[in-house]
């Protein structure tokens, strides 16, 4: 199928691979894009060398576009923009921060630029910013995420209707017909993180994977509102934060009890009950780790067979 | 189109209208059922011999199908049943309780009923219960609400999967795209409350489905956790609210904000800045206050160009 994401990045179909801190490197990027998708590397847990490293990695493990996400608050942001620039890097998703600030300078080198928002504000700030497309990640997504907690299913359709740039949908999807039902709302793609942090490919930690696939509705919570809301699964770090933000703690005292990294601890090391753990409400949904490649293919297949029967039970054109 | 939820309620459209407090009395539910779809009658603000006026008047209004809304944890519970019964009500919904103990007592009298849920646990509850179908209600929705905070987007799949019953969604509904797209995760019909809020017939106060109008993404929350979860419109109240959450004020202090009679006060009296207005994420895309008919007409024929045409800009078939 073509439209206006495959179109504009040069993919075989309209699904991309989020950019995860600790999950997603040049493994999982490369094993994505060589599936028709478009992989990405998540900046946000590397150093400047080591980005580079999964830059160089990723360009010889797929001669197919991959994107890099570049989340804007991040310290050594202007060195990640200078490795992502001097390795031809074609593709960059920006998040978490203002896209204006960046955007030009990325575009001016040729650079295809497509930014994360959780309202239609920061959407249209986004196309006014020359973005040549949009991310609406809604409510339900892991990781960190927007204060108005607007949902995909509410989401979607605000950002669609207010920007004319291409509209890639995020947030609890993990399967065809969450797909399907993400377009049907008017968005020209998906971007899916949890699915592909159970993957074979992915860096994290093999426990954490096993944690993603035993996990059941209501494991995971939006939390630390009073910092950078974050979507954690539950585990005794989780408890301690959540007793803390039940007793009203201030910024400061959150700030200790998350500590300095808790997400490397949690994700990367595999310290299950103290580390930091970011997923998606769809990791209730995700049943076993396999090759991305193998996610890729269920996912376009289910979609085809939902596109071609969109309701369940009933025939379709009896209106 | 007929369908299983057509089907269980004799209904033309897969449509149904949310029970809402101080919203849905026999004027709405009436209206929703004469255009086709499931009008509702929302009990848990009436008195006793207020549902059986209205049930009296809805019956004269319509000879389509009619359901009312009983929340479970309404005081005078007892009194609606035997009032329900004894004006041969057809349809029950429902709503914030522990199905087993009424169901049996609804379907002996031939009362086919269906539950709310916020979980697939609950959902299997309300089918081993004997419900005849169940409403997945995400995170966006309206009035109270889960604790677990699972979206429409993850809430209706995972619904689907865990029952046999029929599966209505709700939550984040208020267009005919919407409506495919949560049909498209396995619903088999969709409930509506805020779209109909802001309908002629709802007997809520004008100012409040002005401020319905007039809202934008951002503006609910959902809030009072540590009572009753529910999702408020922001406004004085709801800002004094949130300013005693956020210093981690006591269930007790939380209760005595509340006060009494605060949803009569704002949604009925027309209190927009101290009474508590009810309302889901998805007023953000409501536009207009018009009759209800020409609400289900709008969504059914938007319903029926999506379902013609799932993907906005892309042609069908071409995987």
């Amino acid at each position: 199928m073509t439209n206006a994401i495959t179109r504009l990045f040069n993919i075989t179909y309209p699904l991309v691979q989020a950019g995860m801190v600790w999950t997603s490197g040049w493994k999982l990027a490369s094993a994505v894009s060589n599936a028709g998708g478009l992989g990405m590397i998540g900046s946000g847990s590397m150093y400047p060398n080591v980005l580079r490293e999964h830059i160089i990695k990723c360009k010889a493990a797929t001669n197919k576009p991959f994107a890099v996400n570049i989340p804007l608050m991040y310290p050594d942001i202007e060195k990640h923009i200078e490795i992502i620039i001097q390795e031809g890097v074609k593709i960059v998703f920006t998040s978490a921060g203002n896209p204006s600030s960046y955007t030009s300078i990325l575009k001016e080198k040729g650079i295809t630029v497509a930014h994360v928002v959780s309202s239609s504000k920061f959407a249209l700030k986004a196309e006014s910013s020359g973005c040549d497309a949009v991310v609406a990640e809604g409510f339900e997504a892991g990781g960190h995420n927007g204060r108005e907690e607007t949902t995909t299913m509410v989401l979607v359709p605000a950002v669609v209707e207010a920007v004319k740039i291409p509209v890639i949908a995020a947030g609890g999807i993990a399967t065809g017909r969450q797909m399907l039902s993400a377009m049907v709302l008017g968005a020209n793609g998906v971007q899916i993180g949890t699915r592909f942090a159970a993957t074979e490919e992915a860096s994290c930690h093999r426990g954490f994977k096993q944690m993603i696939v035993d996990s059941r509705e209501g494991d995971t919570l939006l939390s630390l509102k009073k910092l950078v809301p974050v979507r954690l699964l539950k585990n005794n770090f989780f408890i301690k934060v959540r007793e803390a933000e039940l007793r009203g703690a201030s910024e400061s005292e959150l700030t200790e009890i998350l500590g300095r990294a808790r997400a490397k601890k949690g994700m990367f090391e595999g310290d299950l009950d103290e580390g930091e753990l970011e997923i998606g409400q769809v990791s209730a949904l995700v049943k076993d780790v396999r090759p991305a490649a193998s996610v890729v293919e269920e996912i376009m297949r289910e979609f085809a067979v939902a596109l071609e029967n969109p309701l369940f039970d009933t025939p379709k054109t009896i209106i």
